[in-house]
């Protein structure tokens, strides 16, 4: 734990207690804060850290600002697969900041092109037992392998690269339990889609799946990732899968077998729940537009015309998963009507389709190629015709994530996508098998032909001793991180703006691909602050000296978008008024230093937009020591009561003015003993 | 001739003359209106229409509102090839209207992914001696085949489908005389850069290169073809080569050797000027930025560190293009601070890289793979980073192409932007044999696997009769193509909008990208009609019946876009009163039936935005009879004379109000004794 230098490390170790799940075991082996019980706050060690080209920038300027010289954590991997068309040139210089970035501060750098973070992550570093933070939302992919990998804000990853602990309330940890086998054209993407359709898309909140049994132990690591992607869907904290013979072979298969780890639940572990799929009752599903969890059996929406099938993502991108449409579609072609587009996970999905010449046999069929990129998922490239229904293995349908508004967008396995795209319409498999007489269940079977380059030789992976930059290299549309000074005694400052219930933090900062090209510029971002809800709102508070926000219900409902707190706060907004706050988005307000109220029905009516605000207590004594009524004065008129609802963590964030703030206070105090740069 | 139905057809052919060129016999063979003199117009009869997506969507509205039943050129094939990354639902309802316009009108349909026009075209229907018009400035590449191809407008494309000839004064026929053998290490391209150093990008205007001598015969078809491709960049109207065993040896490979015609300018034949080359004087060559005569050898720039390297696209896109490349970094690697980028120029090209092991040795050494786009080359997509060098195997690089406004693009041959790649650095490829020891000299070779399921066999090429739409699909995005009125004796209206000299085509209709995906909707893209001078105008424009536009000097240079004379008259405005114009875009404004007028710097002086004009002649009278001089009333005070230079044929469309109305008067014609579109 010398690592955690300049962090008090007080973890409550359960010594090889019984009955753990493997979960539990992997945060006992990992915990430096905290007791290990679910739903209390946990301080953890952080193993690897992920990121990827539009959440990346801001981490590493959060990294910058901590003035640290070096990535303390084991490995830290920046990868570059959102923005990899780079239609913009701010795109292109993001990717060259990012590379200089890992250079200088010891990351390995995944250059554009070389795929998604998910699948190159786990092709090149995840390992079982580890634990990783990724800023990205499906950073638990490689739960597959037996990795603890949990997605979070940008800030979080920056200060676990500077080496703290991240913080996390226990999840409660349920079993699922796989029975049986598939059984032909069924496949692991359609067990994620059963959680899905059993659970919805809500039922993984404040969960960790592990999944466990024989129908577990059957499944191939590419098909364990599938549902562990998926897992993110249902809202889950995780998803992981035990260790076994079939993770040492894929581990051997790409030079890596020296990192397998043993795991499994004891016997005996205590599980708060527990979920059984016999996988021989399963038979090809599909999601439904719009949501990942309006699932059906593929037989139930037959018949529909589909003008465009995409084969791969994060979800369904590895070489075993393209693999089976391949078979289906060598020696037919694609219907006349319907595009069919490969986007391989990775280069390295790509290269091996390529050199056992699946590629060869699929464009001959007239599939298209995209580069290994998150693209059409996110709507940039191969958005969807206007009425139209698009066929995808992806994970997500939500309504216009595509990049067309009133989409259609089903989710299904590779093997339903094929049979579209050879029919010209949706068909269960199984029926185009009987129709065509010659259409085998392709099954699913590993590749034979990992390359030698992969991992740390590949060219388009460079490693920390490779790196080509010593400093950073920041385009014109490279800004800086603000930094919030420690919180003020007195609070005083104009109601700017007065919202709704319900406001969502795509409101706060819109995620159009417009806006989105400024993401590591925060004075430009800043511009569009809340521009949905007035777009006079920015000008005006970059104007004034100072002051707040006023809402209903539920502000900041939404993405985790830690935008939607920072450009306030670039803005000089001091505190949000609201009736209630949505939870990730407080947290964004606790980690940027914007001090979140929350006030009653009348209190909220009674205010203005335009009024004056002040806070007559000592704001800064009243945080620091656990002060939680706060009083307000309006217009030196009249005065309510406001609550501040924050744990001794966050409030010691507030006080310091944000988490990199304290972050960076911690580093600067003399008392660790250890400059951390020097690990 | 029986085919140009409600057209005069009085071609005047020069019955196998002595001493003609190869342009002159082919021209011979298609000519139905004038004399085959140097400077004359001619009409000549036109075989393959070419259309892709950026200019094909107005074409086939135009030719809807023709009201043909179908094509009636021997071949029309439409492209998807600018717009393939589809990154907004337009570009996927442009492809969707394109798909359909097709099989309505009997139009071969390739999909998009299946590769850029000019690459498709040459692959499966480019054939010796016949014309081909295309709208797209590098129509002439199948020159390099004996086809006699010419860019043009998108209405010219419309009324040659609909059996129309197309007028064109006769170009200067300028004989290029290869001689020796190239060494190694120079290329084709070489070859191309030599001309344009040579002859600058003006030095082709009015004339049609023809490629002969021993030289010539030593090149293979993918070589004759890049050099064709290039002659866009001198200016010239086309580039031809004779045919000869190679031609024929590569029609045999794509299964089409009995559409080869043996074509060479006579002996005696009398060219207007002659440039020799001797190739073996020639090394590597590189165009620097940001003009393509802007050509010195490479070791000139040596040095200068690389970024971007990119090769493909129409000029450098075939397998036999991109495979020496691909020789040179198997089994090493792309240097970490350097991306290279293969943009194939087909699916076929992509395929046979991917068949012959070559697209799997390209990735593991570093190197991605776009799809078939003209993407990158018009600055979508791999956008430079800022105050980057970018070296392309393309034909263009004026500033701001790229995508971004200070590039710095470079174009070469692939064998230097391997070389740069390998290096990270410019460096003659000589250079780096040198330095490397075992790095050999490509050179260049015929592929031996074209596949069978090129041309009328390929899933990617919707021939006619296997047509999935039989009538016209048009997405929110596709609005209908205005129609004119004949031309009005009496013509009035304000001076909507006094503009300075030297306004481009770029200031009437910008061309960047939020802009570009409007171009199937000219009552949206009318919106932004000279927006760059003035963003009331489309508005007022709207507001008011009818106006003119008064302007300096050289109005409507630039680009050749119809649509900066197409919006103004979808505005109403009925006429430009300008002190001179460009000479393409004087013929836009008549093929959309504005009158453009030249007055004198004293009345360009007098007039001021707001006054209101009066064309006191019987306009329609005076344009019809040959009337010169046209007299001016301002305000109902003053009068000045304003000129109408017009050929008898200008004046036939103007004063039907514009070529779409008087064709479609034409085919409604009895006395054509046809119904043109029962062929």
């Amino acid at each position: 734990m010398g690592k955690h230098a300049g962090f008090i490390v007080v973890g409550s170790r359960l010594p090889g207690a019984m009955g753990q799940t493997l979960t539990e075991k992997i945060l006992d082996d990992h915990l430096v804060e905290g007791e290990l019980e679910t739903g209390e706050e946990i301080g953890i060690e952080i193993d690897q850290v992920l990121t990827q080209d539009t959440t990346g920038t801001m981490v590493w300027l959060q990294f910058e600002a901590l003035e640290l010289d070096e990535v303390q954590t084991e490995l830290a991997a920046q990868y570059c697969d959102h923005q990899t068309y780079q239609f913009d040139f701010k795109n292109t210089d993001d990717h060259r900041f990012l590379r200089s970035a890992a250079g200088t501060y010891g990351a390995y750098f995944s250059r554009p092109g070389n795929g998604i973070c998910h699948q190159v992550h786990k092709e090149n570093f995840a390992a079982p037992g580890k634990t990783l933070l990724g800023s990205d939302s499906h950073t638990p992919t490689p739960g597959g392998l037996g990795e603890l990998a949990i997605g979070a804000g940008g800030l979080d990853i920056a200060v676990a690269m500077g080496g703290g602990p991240y913080y996390v309330e226990v999840p409660e940890i349920v079993n699922v339990q796989l029975e049986g086998e598939l059984p032909e054209w069924a496949t692991a993407k359609d067990i994620a889609l059963e959680m899905l359709r059993r659970l919805s898309v809500k039922g993984g909140v404040g969960k960790i799946f592990e999944y466990t049994g024989e129908g577990a132990e059957s499944l191939t690591i590419p098909e364990r990732t599938t549902i562990t992607n998926l897992g993110t869907e249902l809202g889950a904290t995780s998803s992981i899968f035990e260790t076994d013979e079939k993770t040492k072979d894929w581990l051997s298969r790409i030079g890596r077998e020296d990192e397998y780890v043993e795991l499994q639940a004891d016997e005996d572990a205590d599980y708060a729940d527990t979920v059984t799929i016999d996988l021989s009752d399963l038979e090809p599903l599909i999601a439904q537009p719009s949501m990942p969890d309006n699932v059906v059996p593929v037989r139930e929406v037959a018949g529909e015309d589909v003008e465009q099938v995409m084969v791969g993502s994060c979800t369904n991108g590895a070489y075993e998963d393209i693999l089976p449409a391949a078979k289906m579609v060598e020696d037919r072609e694609v219907a006349k009507h319907t595009e069919m587009i490969v986007a391989p996970g990775s280069k390295q999905a790509s290269e091996m389709l390529a050199r056992e010449g699946w590629t060869a046999e699929m464009m001959a069929a007239g599939v298209n190629f995209s580069e290994a990129t998150c693209g059409a998922c996110i709507g940039i490239g191969h958005v969807p015709a206007s009425d139209s229904v698009s066929l995808r293995t992806f994970n997500r349908n939500f309504e216009g994530r595509s990049g067309i508004e009133d989409d259609s967008v089903y989710l299904c396995s590779p093997e339903v996508a094929a049979a579209a795209a050879i029919k010209g319409e949706i068909v269960d498999p199984r029926d185009l098998a009987d129709e065509l007489g010659d259409l085998e269940a392709p099954g699913f079977t590993m590749g034979d032909s990992y390359s030698p380059g992969m991992g740390q030789d590949d060219p388009d992976i460079i490693a920390p001793d490779e790196a080509i930059d010593d400093e950073l290299i920041k385009g014109p549309n490279i800004g800086d991180v603000p930094l919030k000074d420690p919180l003020d005694a007195h609070l005083e400052g104009e109601a700017l703006l007065k919202m709704e219930d319900n406001i969502t933090t795509d409101h706060i900062i819109p995620a159009t691909s417009d806006i989105l090209k400024f993401r590591s510029n925060v004075p430009k971002l800043s511009e569009f602050t809340l521009s949905r809800v007035d777009d006079t709102f920015a000008e005006r508070a970059k104007q004034s000296d100072g002051g707040f926000l006023v809402a209903g219900e539920n502000y900041g409902q939404g993405s985790s978008r830690e935008h939607a707190a920072l450009c306030p706060m670039y803005l000089g907004i001091e505190g949000v008024l609201a009736q209630s706050f949505a939870r990730i988005h407080k947290a964004n307000l606790f980690n940027f230093g914007l001090v979140p109220l929350t006030i009653d029905e009348d209190t909220y009516a009674r205010i203005e937009q335009g009024d004056d605000i002040e806070i007559v207590d000592d704001v800064e004594e009243g945080v620091k020591s656990g002060q939680e009524t706060f009083t307000v004065r309006v217009n030196d008129d009249w005065e309510a009561e406001a609550e501040l609802d924050a744990s001794e963590r966050e409030r010691r964030i507030l006080a310091a003015g944000g988490k990199l703030s304290l972050t960076k206070q911690q580093y600067g105090e003399g008392d660790s003993g250890a400059t951390p740069a020097d690990d």
